[in-house]
Parts: C-alpha cells; sequence; structure tokens
C-alpha cells in the first residue's frame, strides 16, 4: 500500500478528537439527562450530566494538587460507580492516562501492571482497600485516593486523600486543553493466561472513534437508558457508556454486584427502565436462572451485547422471553474492544428459517466500519471467506492496538504489511460469503489431524451439553501418522460419577460429528487442571500426555 | 486553550481515515446490499456495492491513465446517479479532489469555480453538455467525460471521452493508497448571494466523521433505504449518501427530477421501499401538493431531514399524513453541512403539550458531538442561550471550514480563539435553556430599533401567510431616532391584486407582534428585487430606500 498526500482541506483538522469532549458535548447538550449510580449500601446516587461535568472539572483540579503531570499515569480500582466514570474524563482530560486496574487478577499481577505502567497515584474504592493494601508494598505508588460515601476507612496504606473531600474543596472551573489525540487515554492490561500481562494504552482518537461506531452499532438515541454491566476496568468496559454519553442516553452504574445474587441488578434494570447493555454468559446466564425463579415475571425491552464467549442458544431464547435480546459481539483488549457484532441482514431474513436464524445469531458478527479482518494459516498466506476455511482471525483498524507497550512479544503478535500491521488475534476463525465471522477455537488449542482441523472447543461444548457431564476439555496430542489427535478429558457430575460411560458420550458426539473428527479416548476424571483465572490449562494436559502415541 | 502532547499510545493511530474506505467496508461486508439509479429515460439502472466497489475501481485506473495526478482537481457536473456516486468515491480514493460544480449557478459562476480550482478534467452528464460548452471557452480544462446511457452525443468540447467506454476497457484492479487523512475529498464553492462563490475544501478526515455522526442522527440501519434527493453538488449533497454507505443501508439515486412533476420521484419512493431521505422545503412543498392529489393516496414510512430554510409548519403536518417524518436540520456549505437537526428530548415529549411540539420541531435542533456553537453579539462578546438573546451563531468543529481557500474574506469570517477558530455563519440565532438552536434571520438582515433586535424574517414568514400575499420582504431602514425601523414590501397574489389593503396586513401582523416591531410602512408592489439565485436581493431595497426618513 502506498501512503500519499494531497491537495490541502480548508477544515479545521488541529481540532483533535478528545475523549473529555464526549462528556462536555453531553454536559452542553443534555444537560439534565440523569446518571444513576448504586452505592455500596444499595442507596441510589443520582446526578445530572450536567453536574458530572462540574464535578469532573473539581477532579481535574484535584490531579493537578496531587502533582499529576500531562503523561502520567493514574491507576483505578473500582466497581462500575459514577466516581469511575469521573475518572474516566478527567484523568485523560488533563492528557494524562486512566490505568484500568483488573481486580479478579492476583495480586502479583495487578502489582506487575502497577510497575510495568509507572502508575503515579492509585484511586481505589473503599470495599478494594484490601488489594491497594496487598500490593502497596511490592509498587512505587505514594499517593491513594479512597472514593467512599461515607467516612473513609481505617487503612495501612501511605499517603492517603479523601475523594468527597478533595473535590469539596476544589474549584469548579478547570479549563481543559485540547490534548493531541494520538496520546494515550487510558491503558488496559491483558489477563493473558501465560506469562505476564501484556499493556494496551489506547488513544483519545482511537476511543472517541471507537464510540461513535459503539453509537451506531446499539442505535443509542437520548431515549435510551443504558446500564454498565460489563467492569469498566476490562477492556474500556467495552466503551459502551462512552457512547452512551455521546448520545445523551440516560447512565445506570451498577456499583459493586456478584453475579450469585443478581436481585439489586435485576431491581435496578427495573427501576430505572433500563434498554441497552452489555454483558457475557457469565453473568447472562446466571441472569436467566434468576428471572426464571422470580414472581412476577419481568418483562423488559433490552438489547443486549454479548461478549467474552459464545452465548448458549438456550440463554438466547430464555432471556427472548423476558424482552431482551442477546446480540453477540466479539472483541479483546486489544481492539478496544469491538470488532464485529450480530444482526441478521435483510436479505437473510427472507431467506433461513427459525432455527437457522438462530444458528446465525450465535456467530460473532459482521465487522464494523473501521477495521479490517482477514484469516491467514500458520504460515501468514491469506485464506478465503467461505464460511468452511479456518484460519487466524488478523485485525486491523483505527482501535485496534499496533504494539504492546515495552513488551517483546510485541514481536510474535503482528503482521507487518507495509503501512499498516495486522493484529493476530490467536482465534481461529471462519467467515463465511456474507462476512460473518465465527470463532471455532484459540488458534493454538485447534486440532491438526491428517491435514484437517478439528476444533476442540466443538467437541467441548457438545461434551458438556450432555446432560451427564459437568466439564470437558479436549487437547491435540502429538500423533507419529496423523500429526495431532483429540483426546478428550470429562469430568461427571457428582451423581453421575458412577454411572457414566465412555460409550454413551461417544454415541453422543457421534450426531454431530465424523467419525475422523472423534477423540481418540475420552478420559473421565475428577478435575481438569486449571490456570489461576480458572480456565482449562490446556498447556498442562498436552504436557502430561505429550508422550501419549510414542511411549 | 493550551495544547498538549501526553503519553504515547499504541494504537494504529496511522491508520487514515479515508473516504474511499467507506464503500470497501460495504463492498466487503454488504457485498450484495443494492444501489439502485434512475436513468434519463426514467429507466433503473440496479447493481450491488461490491459492483460498485469494481466499477470504482476501474474509475480509478481511468483518472490515473486521464493524467489525473495526487492532489488534482476533477470537475463534475451530474444529476443524482450512481455514476456521481462512483466518482466520490474515485477522485479522492486516488488523492485527488472532486470539485462539486453547482449547475444552477450562472455560467460565469461555474466557469469562476472551475478556474479558482484549477480542475484539471471535468465529468459532465450528457443532459448537461450546454453547461460544460458554455463554459468552456472561458476556463483551461483541456478534458471532458461524457456521462451517458447510451451513444456519446455530438458535442463542440475539445478532448471528449465516454465514461463507459473507458470504464469497460480499464482493468478491475486498482490498489487504492492510504491518503493523508487532512488532504482535500471535495471542494465545494458557496453560492452567496453577494461576490464570487467561496471555496471550502473538505478533508477525507471531516467527511468520515461527519459520515459517522449522519448514520447516528438518522438512526441509519442495514435494513433502511435512503433516497438521495438533495443535489451532490451542495455541501457533499449533505453527506448522508456516505453514512447509509457505511451502514450498509440500501442506496436510491433519483437522477434528473423537476420539482413540477414529481411522480417519477414519488413512484421511486413507493417502488423501492425507501426509509429516509433528505431535502429541502423547496421540494417537501411540492412534493405535498401532489400526494394531495393523487389517488390511491400512498403511505410511507419516512424520516427526512429537511434543511435550507424554515420548513412551514403545514408543509410537516401535511406529509406526515402521509408517514413522511420532517426533521429540521441545519448546515451551510462551510458546515460539511451537519451542525444540528431536531428531535424532541424525552423530558420535553411529557412537558409540552401538541401545538409546543410543533413549534419545537421548527427549530434548526440541537448540535450534534463533534460541534461546538456560541452566540456572539457585534463586537464578538459572547451571549447568553436562554432563548431570548439574539445573536450571530459562529460554529467551530471536526468538519466545519477553518478558511476559504485563497480568499481574502477568510480574514472576515473567523474569530480566533487561540488555538481553534470560530466559523461566523452570518446566521442571527438564539439558542434556549435545552440546546435548540433557532435562527431567526440573516445576522446582517435583524432590524435593530431602539437597541431591541426586530426578525426581517419572522415578519416576512406572517406576511406571506395571509392568504392574500404572493411574496413579502422586510428590511430595516437607517433611522434618525431609532437607529433601523423596519419598512414592509408586499407582492400580492394576482387575484388580490386590487382588494388587498394596508389595513388588513397590520391587523394580520398585529396578532403576533408588539406595536414597536410593526413596519412603518407597507408598501404594495408588483415585484420585489431578486439576486441571480433568485433570493430577495434586501441590498437593492435598502440602497433604494436608504434616504426614506431622512429626505
Amino acid at each position: 500500500m502506498r501512503f500519499v498526500r494531497g491537495f490541502p482541506s480548508t477544515m479545521m483538522d488541529e481540532y483533535q478528537l478528545n475523549i473529555t469532549n464526549i462528556l462536555r458535548h453531553a454536559a452542553t447538550n443534555f444537560p439534565e439527562r440523569e446518571v444513576v449510580s448504586r452505592n455500596l449500601d444499595g442507596s441510589l446516587f443520582r446526578y445530572s450530566y450536567g453536574e458530572a461535568y462540574e464535578r469532573v472539572s473539581r477532579l481535574a483540579n484535584v490531579l493537578e494538587e496531587l502533582g499529576v503531570d500531562v503523561g502520567d499515569r493514574v491507576g483505578v480500582l473500582s466497581w462500575n460507580t459514577h466516581r469511575f466514570f469521573e475518572l474516566f474524563f478527567a484523568i485523560p482530560g488533563i492528557g494524562a492516562v486512566l490505568l484500568e486496574m483488573n481486580l479478579r487478577l492476583h495480586p502479583r499481577e495487578i502489582a506487575y501492571v502497577a510497575n510495568h505502567s509507572g502508575a503515579k497515584v492509585i484511586f481505589v474504592d473503599e470495599s478494594l482497600l484490601p488489594i491497594a493494601e496487598a500490593i502497596a508494598p511490592s509498587i512505587g505508588v505514594e499517593k491513594y485516593v479512597v472514593m467512599t460515601d461515607g467516612e473513609t476507612p481505617e487503612t495501612k496504606l501511605p499517603e492517603v486523600y479523601s475523594y468527597e473531600e478533595l473535590l469539596r474543596k476544589a474549584s469548579k472551573d478547570y479549563d481543559f486543553p485540547m490534548v493531541d489525540e494520538t496520546s494515550a487515554y487510558a491503558a488496559c492490561y491483558t489477563s493473558g493466561t501465560t506469562g505476564n500481562p501484556k499493556g494496551v494504552y489506547y488513544s483519545h482518537r482511537s476511543m472517541v472513534l471507537h464510540s461513535l461506531i459503539a453509537a451506531i452499532g446499539m442505535g443509542l438515541r437520548p431515549e435510551d437508558a443504558y446500564m454498565q454491566l460489563v467492569p469498566m476496568f476490562h477492556a474500556n468496559g467495552w466503551g459502551v457508556f462512552f457512547a452512551a454519553t455521546l448520545a445523551g442516553s440516560k447512565l445506570v452504574f451498577p456499583g459493586r454486584y456478584a453475579v450469585d445474587n443478581l436481585a439489586p441488578v435485576v431491581e435496578l434494570m427495573q427501576s430505572e427502565k433500563v434498554t441497552a447493555t452489555a454483558g457475557a454468559p457469565a453473568i447472562f446466564l446466571p441472569m436467566l436462572n434468576y428471572l426464571q425463579k422470580v414472581e412476577p415475571k419481568p418483562k423488559f425491552n433490552i438489547r443486549a451485547w454479548s461478549g467474552a464467549t459464545e452465548p448458549p442458544l438456550a440463554v438466547m431464547k430464555g432471556l427472548k422471553e423476558f424482552g431482551i435480546e442477546i446480540i453477540h459481539a466479539y472483541g479483546a483488549t486489544e481492539t478496544s474492544p469491538l470488532v464485529c457484532y450480530n444482526y441478521v441482514k435483510p436479505e437473510l431474513r427472507e431467506k433461513l428459517n427459525e432455527e437457522e436464524l438462530w444458528e446465525l445469531k450465535r456467530k460473532q458478527g459482521i465487522p464494523v466500519f473501521g477495521v479490517e479482518v482477514m484469516l491467514v494459516d500458520e504460515e501468514g498466506n491469506r485464506l478465503p471467506h467461505d464460511g468452511k476455511t479456518i484460519g487466524e482471525l488478523c485485525i486491523r483498524g483505527h482501535w485496534i492496538t499496533g504494539s504492546y507497550y515495552k513488551d517483546a512479544r510485541t514481536f510474535e503478535s503482528f503482521i507487518d504489511d507495509g503501512l499498516l500491521k495486522w493484529w493476530k488475534s490467536g482465534d481461529a476463525a471462519t467467515i463465511d460469503e456474507w462476512g460473518y465471522i465465527k470463532i471455532v477455537d484459540r488458534f493454538k488449542d485447534l486440532i491438526k489431524s491428517g491435514g484437517e482441523w478439528i476444533s476442540s472447543v466443538d467437541l467441548e461444548n457438545h461434551l458438556m451439553a450432555h446432560p451427564k457431564v459437568f466439564e470437558a476439555c479436549v487437547v491435540g496430542i502429538p500423533h507419529p501418522k496423523w500429526e495431532e489427535r483429540p483426546l478428550a478429558f470429562v469430568v461427571p457430575k457428582p451423581e453421575f460419577k458412577d454411572s457414566i460411560t465412555k460409550e454413551e458420550l461417544y454415541e453422543h458426539l457421534k450426531q454431530r460429528f465424523a467419525k475422523w473428527q472423534l477423540p481418540d479416548d475420552i478420559i473421565i476424571t475428577d478435575e481438569i487442571p486449571k490456570t489461576s483465572v480458572g480456565k482449562f490449562s490446556k498447556r498442562t494436559l498436552r504436557e502430561q500426555y505429550k508422550d501419549y502415541y510414542t511411549k
């Protein structure tokens, strides 16, 4: 690809895409629109975009008083609250970088992230003080600001400030600078299963563009009420709260909640008349279970983006009964995250029957404007988009990372294409003739047998759909003739521990898979080894069984 | 305002916003979606985004073969057709600039535009050859490409090529470069009533951002069918066809049509199931008149942006009966054009009664994200947004021009605000506490009487609502005591030429205006002087009557 510079324009191209302009737009044009945030004690905090902007201005003054300079990194350990929302505008607003700290990581990893980014100050929710205290001795951060609704609790942290007290004392006027749009506005580290987290630094430009696309994709309007379910420390909380602010929608922050007690979240959805949200099967499955027990049956009118993993059909169908339409979306920390989301093209609505439509809705969807995708084989050769050929999904675009911050793993993660790069997602996918992406596996977990690919995820999902199976994991083991062959590991549900048989599992698999795709053995076991974040450790299994065919 | 450069991001910020990426996105992800174009003979041409992209690639090769270089300007004289659509991607695609040539201007002005821009090649629709032939001797353009469905007609033009013939011979493969996003993608010259047209050169960046905002504003989806009514030589055809392409909507180009024969347009709206469009009262009023005569009554489901002038209430209400919802929008050549559009905020829907809602819908609307507005007095001081104070509307943002190309009028048209500028729109407006902009007059046509403003447009509109009045024009005349006082000029409808009286017109005005706001005299006349584009020449009237109070 060539690069050319044409005739000069007369437009105000020097006007920078700045994340804080999103809130200023809302405060100017929707000053009265509401932002609702659930406090730790369950009470609700309410204010308007106009008031939010005033507090963000105070917060900008506070940051300067704390010694935060342009370019500094500022960590945040918080649930989804209005204060996290404020920090998302004030920190980049002064030209600094918000560090999204994933409170689910091991303290060792959180400390790594704080050190690797060079965080100068950390903002911490009072309920998360134990995490801050656990990492404090291993990191160089001197100042902590505690976000609390009441008195600041006792803490062992060094220099401690109260968020609300600082805000009260600060001036409400702040003259926000124009920030060069390629400056980082926030950073998020991957929670990869191997090695240390990798740093992705989002720019003002990339996030504003992402917000525009998310607003188009969700069709957000001032009439909407958007609930921020996705943790805001996960890939910008998927960025949809920015899109909702831009659109003048009402915002609802659920604060701290647990998936095994979703009553407060569901009540908030009802009382605040939520119309849009984003989450993952990890929350939508328990939400369905909860809704099926509640009386009287709640009825919503909600469109919900669902990411992270493929939403089970039963969850999509079940939630539809309650007026919650699950829209499958796909992305990663490296992609801001929106790569694609699923909708039924008008011409397919007529062609497909109901079951085919549901199958279609399970796909990851069609790339949004601003993102390009391609499939490549192990040598980096482009593969066809025919709905059958499996390759590694590679992505580039305005809000895709082009490197990892100070990380040599950058070398193995990108394909250089001259002027631009492609990010190698590590996901194995097909793309059909309509443009729908279907993720079939992690690329490294695909099993190559006799020149053909076998998806470990497909086998696992089908095994786990068997009524006696609790967990199932399939890995490829080196084979002298076929290159690799699949081995399955199955943990039965406790009540079927003694009655489960390999034969019935094979019968079950044969309904869907060809003979050569079946695992060579199904090993029934008590436990499958897991990683620190609870995923199957396929690496451990492959290591344990590497000599299965040769010994 | 300060400018700061923060911490570097890791994102692919070097990925440029390029207008041709919009069509590539549609061709990749909606390859089968339709584009329909009405030919000169009334027949319909149909193809898909995939096929459009192939023709655009051929066209890019054609441009290079014609000697068009990066940065060159290429003129287009055309109705709204698929070929104009193709040129909008191919010309900027190779790094050149599409010059939008307004075929409604006087040939002298069109020649000025061609010369001032330095156009190298001109593409002309066969039906517009007379215009090209009229200007050819006064401009330096050597090559003309004629766009025709059949044989190329005889012409006096120098070096003439056939669009379709060139395309047939060209390769369908073209490797589009990445164009620096601040390069001009197209240019449009204002059709100002005073002096020569002024050149506005839109960048790739500004138009892509504008397209994203237009897609949000119109809520365009793949299900939509968008009809391009606004001439594409007027401020990028309001840019909505780009937004529709980006969204994967179906596109409908009506080709040549006349407002006194809208049957073919209305039939196209019906047959192609149009759901969205954009136009002006100049077309929506005759459209309503036509619809009211047709049997059986057509029923649409269309949202229609209406710009240029305020849509009369009767037109909005009348079209609503046919399922066409008029959405008032506002902009100018200098603003790409979208500054704001009207929608009813959810909180107002409950507060206002039906008549108040209609009044609200007549306002120009609320600024979109990416655009800032302010009101200033004659000295440039900021004025409050209270719904009452009238000031000159000033605008800045990503798709607002920051200068006029090689034009000294740049000096008087902008307010310097340090890092950024404001464009002075020349429109007098109020902005209410909800953010709605209301244009009350051209700033120079406002009448300042005893320290208070009187809107000439308000008086004119109310006079023209009188059943006996055909045209009305109100101007401010210098007054020794009050500074200025309004004088009205009224042309009666032919049938009321002898029966119309000043008294009944004053009675009519008194229903709405205070005594001091009434014109000092209403002069009944046969004709009001007009400019070359048919607007009232208030300058002429002010000149003729400048001694009215002093002689």
